[in-house]
């Protein structure tokens, strides 16, 4: 078994996240995964994932107060193994986990992902919990002054045979429930060790090997982000995909600053091995959060997050209620020529890169499709240039491109390729 | 009721922390009071200090693994209120506490002190333990982000009115048992946070206020150090005491480096306020370490300690256990001369530092008495002179001082007093 | 001779840099001076400071582009010694130097400064000029990889013999002029080095030493700020005082954030030793910088600039034209209630500072005074008290006080002293 | 015109500092150049470059004080371009310059190449030296806060118009005469500034403008090290080879060490950019450092290093004297199998790194070769295994390879390949 074959495309889906924070339901996946599977399958979209705190009870309860109440009960088996929260997951009673849900997922063609924080139970740990396959318990496990800067729910596990012991419990559950996908949080980036910011280094390893051992290919996703680039190899030989930015929201500060994350990391996409610029923040968000909004990002804003993502071959997750997509932004999700570009054989290069522009392309040497995206980073319209001598292709020889998102005309001369760009738009076409 | 008038004079006594690790019993405790009240308490010393985890069942069961046991039994009482280990500490069943303790050493002229870590026991937050005089419970007073790096006893104390009900109750029980002195640990330098080392600020000014609440003169006493200079202000205005320095052992160079932290500190004695050198790690140590052994230092190294620690003005805590002590290092620790520069009127300044060789007085204006010490920092005896021009007093009648270790004469000419001096060694006198 | 007693109080002065940059002229110098000796001198004002690049053929000629101009000419002698610009300083030439210029102070009554760099001219290194008293050359003694972050005309002076000689040579040219005071720039915090900001260290020793061996009383000025806290010791050795900001205008935040400075230094003020505030800028300004401006400060906030000044015992130096000077910010700087706070003999302490107000106290032992400012650091009036039992005075029997600037009383009962102060503005009595 | 076609394989060849330091002369360059001729071309090594400060008179003649000696002669050319020192370089008289060496080089069917400081020199500033091609001088091109740590001949050159012509005019030069290759010093990592490493960007951006603009293909290579990984981007934009170590000499930390920076560096080799290993200290080095030595490596390090600098695809220079060189070493440096696999067609990748072992592949897709190599870090000899799953070759079907140095027969069984290897060497062969 080889992890990058888990993978071989980056994934695409939905992530709960956005639209539930931690509040998310059995209905509420449910109702996505259908949606997903009506609507968006055919393009590619297909794992669904649940993310944060499943397993605590009244989770969201004390928003006002707590992202994430501490001290809080936190659903587990006898084996200090987190389990869902049965009130918002009825069909996880009786022992069942996830296993019913991931059925009805899988039912729908999909793929079933759940989200995880690094390390085990700090309850457990007090409660000194029993560990399957072992005859010491969580206590000996913890590590008790390995925490989470942002989440009270874990202890980091202690780099010991009995710690890959925990690791190999809870994924040979979820292997058992069906899961396909895990996001482990809180490792990609300690960031409450400024100083260690890879303290969870073992844990990765932990990680991959307890995957390995359970024998089912599950996708292996690192958060949060920003990923450090001095552990790309460490990343790229134990994981398939890992943040390279902290939580992306809709705003274009935020966009606009992933061009130079994408240009650090442009070297390390490969199959089984991609660099993640986290969820797509389009639609409608916010109902876990107290409130919910409509992206707040621009049409062009939209097409322009859209065409990175994809030229770049990031991951691909909606973080919004796909029920509530307008056609618009429907639309844009499901635009096959730009996701054509987002496969590994597809090698991204940003060309050039000015406070006023970007310009990238991605050349498919399998099928010899060559891609090129022009950006416009300016608050106003701009015609871009791009030299051919610049590019991987030394010249062309039509006189035209059609944009992929309106079908505009791109002009080229032989030499010099160019196009009026709207302000903070692009435009991306094949050469 | 001011925090200055707790301690006058920079404290003088015992704590078993060097000796005894975490092991520290009922009857250790009374057994260095007794040798204290009948050695040493006319020189001066007074204090008996129990240290760290004290609360801790088997504390020190498992030293090849851990300092602290993490996860282990702490005792407590229904408010969340650490309570001496019965084991241990027999007189405290029944819910007598330090009482019986505090007692007896007050029954021999001396004065109790107890070590606490900042917080509220991370035990009590997880099985929502009460508050005494409060109805919400210890998870909403503890901090889960908030951790000592070397201990995993405690959870940080938020910045709340209930966080200052904690603060008040504990100072409350330990005032009733007669506690006069208090160490907190992980709270003059939180070094689990190197951007934010003083993350505990809040906590001092809520132990600061829980004191003067009590009505008790408890002296306040922090740990660990290196303090930082930039919030000396607020060490004064709150604490009676904090260390400059991380943890001291008997090795030359920790001793030596002192010299440069007194010299950061020396504006910062004054009555009630006292930058502290750290315990006195002379005599027998480690019993509780796993193996005992003598102190590492010479003779002369063990005269400069004490010179450096009484004209600078640092409180004295002897480290060793007391009734092991031989009869030169007694001779050292109730040598009356060098202790009677040891008060916050006898103004410490270090006149000249250098590689070589460090020279230091203080003078004392309501007596006039004017000390002066020649350090000799190499490792071979040295000629050292001071001119009297550097020093506050101008210039010396006598032609010769008496050092006040040996007696030997320090020649003086009226501008220039000089002294050979051993390795390491010093010279000490009144001009 | 003891640097202590060439400023037995804080100086009070003017200095050209805020009206004039680099551009002043020996009649604004005399204008200046004039003015002083006919209008300050009588409240304590008495240094006549001439600052930056004096020495700089057509300095201030290119402000547009530089500040410093790059590579220009120095006015030099046959060793290496800057000397001043003859164009603007016509009575120098001759080889007469300031000296015509200070007996013109002098005559006033008042005393000389000037300004200088770390350092040994560039120019001087490049073209292998002399040095007095040595047979090698300004080339063997300028360091080339010791500069300054922010001009360009020096180099460092390496730590040897020869580097000793050319600062003795400098200051000796000095004293000959009849020079009273130096302020050296770029040595209090070498800020091009962010991770040796005290690399001029030795040349501090130099300086003092040069001014020793020179028999006249000079009073060195370190520049620019912040002075690093944990060399007050070094700087008290060799200096007489040193900025503890950075540059210093006529703007709130800057004035508010003073405030944790002298909480900073408090300790750290002493008869020769003066924690420096940086320069008074009241009045017009600007001039040379390209622009003429009126002070932006309140009147309130300039009151609690001066107060603050005066009871922390800073030097006072009055950075605008003083011939321009208005009769309410005349009154300020002449108000001698409140210069009469500004000596060593009172110990300035900061009894409380939030981020609301702060409470400063000075007590002079000597004389018995005890003074008192309440500040408002808000946006709106408000009321402020102190517990006499705060204070070093623990109680007070008067049943009111008056302000120093308004006269108005501040209300007492025994125990608790307060007033309402205005936003940004300051009561100050005696108590 | 392509800079990526400039070097489309790693450049090899020599480099005059390891054994000359500053004081190489023209003889010593032809001595080399003509045994690289006889004896090394046929090999693919071509490249003769002289090291740093040709242009510096006495360079060399005050070691004991100064590697670089400051404020010294620089011959320069009436446009501020350095010119080689014509005591050293005879034929440079005239006005030659190198072109009489670099055709000498070129008769031999070599290659020549320089190094340059960033910048211009200090002297032209200060002298108010012309610019080709401008009308304003030196000292408006020249930023006199920007330094070199460690060399003091030059300062930066600003980011301007005028800039850039200084840039083209000493390219153009050097283009005249004859110059293949340029190793720009501090500009890879401005070490000088370690909060702006990288500081010199536009002056690469510059080199590559005006290498452009001069028609000729020069190679650019960037000193020193580190390079900083998260301008790769902007490295392999503008320049052709970066090193990515501060300097390497012959001692095993520092080779151990280069196994993370080329697992750091691995996806950065392509054609036209080469993260850089830095020279090969093999043969005898140090003559101008004042003591010759043979290469402190073992033989089996000695072998280590070369396997490893080839098969990642680094640059390789030798640094030692040429004619010097042993037959042993010679064979080191002649081994073909070995030496083919430094081409950016065999991509390199690090299978598994710990710290007793590394285990590296490339894979030419060109040609379907794929090398491995096995790498032992620790003391003593030891058996190291590959698993072909690891690789990228699934499985073998041989069931031994030969290694490149010794022929010795490295054991396979179809999933896992092993050898003993002995202390600090390797394994090197074909699968």
């Amino acid at each position: 078994m080889n992890k990058n074959d888990f993978a071989p495309v980056p994934p695409m889906g939905w992530n709960s996240y956005d639209y539930y924070d931690t509040t998310v339901t059995e209905a509420d996946v449910k109702r996505n995964a259908d949606y997903m599977a009506d609507n968006l399958k055919r393009y590619g979209w297909e794992y669904v994932i649940v993310d944060i705190e499943w397993y605590a009870a009244g989770a969201g309860s004390r928003r006002n107060e707590y992202q994430y109440i501490p001290f809080s009960k936190l659903y587990m088996d006898e084996y200090s193994r987190l389990l869902p929260d049965p009130e918002r997951f009825p069909s996880s009673k009786d022992g069942n986990g996830f296993k019913p849900l991931a059925d009805y997922v899988h039912g729908k063609g999909l793929k079933f992902g759940i989200h995880i924080m690094r390390g085990i139970p700090r309850n457990a740990a007090h409660a000194h919990g029993r560990v399957l396959g072992t005859d010491i318990d969580a206590s000996d496990i913890a590590d008790p002054s390995s925490i989470c800067r942002w989440n009270p729910d874990m202890y980091g596990v202690r780099n010991t045979d009995a710690g890959q012991a925990y690791y190999d419990s809870i994924i040979s559950l979820y292997a058992d429930w069906g899961v396909d996908y895990i996001k482990c949080d809180d490792i990609c980036n300690t960031n409450m060790y400024p100083h260690d910011p890879y303290s969870g280094r073992h844990e990765i390893e932990m990680l991959a090997e307890a995957i390995e051992k359970s024998g089912r290919p599950i996708v292996l996703s690192l958060s949060p982000g920003p990923a450090l680039i001095e552990h790309a190899w460490h990343y790229e030989k134990y994981a398939n995909m890992w943040r390279i930015t902290d939580d992306l929201w809709d705003q274009w500060p935020l966009l606009k600053e992933m061009f130079w994350r994408c240009e650090l990391w442009e070297k390390h996409v490969s199959r089984g091995c991609y660099p993640d610029c986290d969820m797509l923040p389009l639609g409608v968000m916010g109902k876990g959060f107290g409130h919910e909004w409509k992206c707040n990002l621009t049409y062009d804003e939209q097409k322009t997050m859209l065409t990175l993502w994809c030229i770049f071959g990031s991951p691909l997750m909606i973080g919004s209620e796909l029920p509530l997509l307008d056609r618009a932004t429907l639309k844009l999700l499901t635009n096959e020529k730009v996701l054509s570009m987002q496969t590994p054989d597809a090698k991204p290069h940003q060309i050039n890169r000015t406070d006023l522009e970007a310009v990238w392309e991605a050349v498919n040497d399998k099928t010899g499709e060559h891609f090129m995206a022009l950006f416009n980073l300016t608050d106003s319209e701009r015609r871009i240039e791009v030299l051919c001598s610049e590019a991987s292709k030394k010249s062309v020889e039509q006189d035209s491109f059609k944009d992929f998102w309106t079908g505009d005309q791109i002009e080229a001369d032989g030499e010099v390729i160019s196009a009026v760009v709207p302000a903070h738009g692009c435009k991306v076409f094949m050469v």
